[in-house]
């Protein structure tokens, strides 16, 4: 993994480098409730609502609105056909370099009680239809409109060091065919993406973001149309390879972890202090890289050279081979099929565990 | 999580512990290629060309059927909607208790090779079409017939201590709700299946597995019918509260990671060196055990209240709040919504600053 980011870095890196833009930074939260009241009375008080708790809630936002932050927006979500008279507040928030999440949550289950006060008091309200049940009130880790694009370009006539401009085509047409596959096979989409986040979450690990919420928003973020699709896509126009990513990704480079854990804390420097909208663009170059890698690896020479250089590492300690025989076997493997029986028998028959 | 994982789990320990079942342990890899013949022609050969590619494959696969696995099954897809004159070798396998990704990729590599021999050899082809173009020959993270079902269930009135059967049946009936908002609702189904990766996640990574291969297989599995749906399920009938997470997940417990990092071997030693299989239902356990302690929590007292506790302990950290003021604050903040500023506030106004 570590190899194969390098490589792809030190790639590209002589080819004007990776790309990046953020284009929008927001996180969501939803509180959840029903109200057994008319639907479109309740959309006709929601601006007086509105106002209500986002009143409610300035003690609560003062802090992120200093640091330019805040509750952005906030909408009534009338969804009967999940359930009867339910409905969603859905809460946009800006939390700048924060993740945040304690600041939205907090948020939203003061808009649940300000909601139920407001059913409890206003005159706008008929005296039964003053319950109101608050199911929850939670952040979501789907925020598609966190969203940040990375890309690689350089002429496909450059795309590979010493080879022929037809060698270079054959290769981006290959690793077109690739991208095109996982993005309309489910299979192939699975494994694309994987590798995708092993690049993103060695650094969202290493700066001490939570990989699971990144995970799982960027796997809903591959499903949005419907199939589960590859994340990477692929333009060769006027002689052009354009190798991009588009990500649905929030992170935070304050409170949390980040800022506690030393290791975190070391990675931060190392990556000399990010904002929260930096380490978006470096998580998404981080995956963007690993997919590069990944995929010239399987439309050249097939993803098993690497692995199984490890593989062949990991069956020779587990066969207990001393060090000073290791080359040799490694030698004679180059280029054979590496299995657990091959390198046993070869072991046992070649008279080299016999040997001085 | 620890906290809420280990809640979980004694809730139920007392109502009959979890229950688990592996309905299937099938892996998946496909050999991607391009051929100009006769799709129909190829179907029709099919058969034979199964059969050398089996044939070519057994002194890789010889061991691992030894162990009771190997090559499970193979199938042709025709797929010209994807890409012109494209197919898959579409290959099953049991692995055992191996992760079997190394076995699986040179199979396939050697499919790969032996699919062009054919090609290149055989009288049945023409001389026009003895062009194969294998793209790629990879395994799948996506397993959806490695498949793990986990349930908890008790009556009803059993579900909280100490409480009334109303307030029970109140509970389940808010709990139902909560996952049923998870089903159909994507922001929520995020969230909700991010928290059960917080729990299988957890020990994946304690036992040396690849949470990457999890996490992508686990969320496209919840997209599998065309919207992003959270993966657990609530059933009450009969008075009886079953929940239940059904999901495809692949690992291993021999090879790779697992049976190297000395703290893997040690987290495997303390699950008393499981199988495959049950290390998949332990998985499976902690997702189910980790989601039952967030929608416990958010149903009735709401998520903050833990979360809280653990926020008010970083920002007396990044106030450097020294220890023996600590309890005070916490205290003060017992029934009162916390945040940074909040925080400073009381820290500054309180006079505890400048006490003792």
């Amino acid at each position: 993994m570590v190899a194969a980011l390098g490589n792809a870095a030190g790639f590209w890196a002589k080819r004007g480098g990776f790309h990046a833009e953020v284009l929008g930074t927001e996180k969501k939260g939803q509180v959840h409730f029903k109200w057994g009241g008319n639907a479109e009375q309740l959309q006709l008080l929601f601006l007086e609502i509105r106002e209500k708790l986002l009143t409610d809630c300035a003690p609560l936002t003062e802090k992120m609105e200093e640091r330019g932050g805040g509750i952005t927006g906030l909408e009534l979500k009338v969804l009967p056909n999940i359930l009867p008279n339910y409905y969603q507040l859905d809460a946009s928030f800006e939390t700048c370099d924060a993740m945040g999440a304690n600041f939205i949550n907090s948020c939203l289950e003061q808009m649940g009680k300000s909601l139920q006060n407001y059913f409890r008091e206003s005159k706008a309200i008929s005296d039964c239809d003053r319950e109101c049940e608050i199911i929850m009130a939670i952040l979501s880790n789907y925020t598609p409109e966190s969203h940040v694009k990375v890309w690689v370009e350089c002429p496909v006539s450059n795309l590979l060091d010493g080879n022929t401009e037809a060698e270079c085509e054959a290769f981006a047409r290959r690793f077109e065919q690739a991208v095109r596959i996982s993005q309309l096979d489910v299979s192939r989409a699975v494994t694309n993406n994987k590798g995708i986040f092993n690049g993103i979450d060695a650094l969202a690990v290493a700066t001490g973001n939570d990989f699971r919420a990144i995970e799982a928003c960027g796997h809903a973020f591959a499903s949005r149309n419907g199939q589960y699709s590859g994340l990477t896509d692929l333009q060769i126009q006027d002689g052009k390879f354009r190798f991009s990513i588009g990500l649905a990704l929030a992170v935070g480079v304050i409170g949390g972890v980040t800022a506690v854990h030393p290791m975190a804390k070391l990675a931060m420097k190392i990556l000399d202090n990010p904002s929260a909208k930096e380490l978006m663009m470096y998580l998404a170059v981080a995956g963007l890289a690993s997919n590069f890698a990944a995929v010239k690896a399987l439309v050249s020479v097939g993803i098993q050279k690497g692995h199984m250089k490890m593989h062949l590492s990991n069956i020779m300690n587990q066969l207990q081979i001393p060090e000073e025989k290791r080359a040799e076997i490694q030698d004679y493997f180059r280029d054979k099929t590496v299995s657990f029986s091959a390198v046993e028998e070869y072991w046992k028959s070649s008279g080299l565990r016999d040997s001085g």
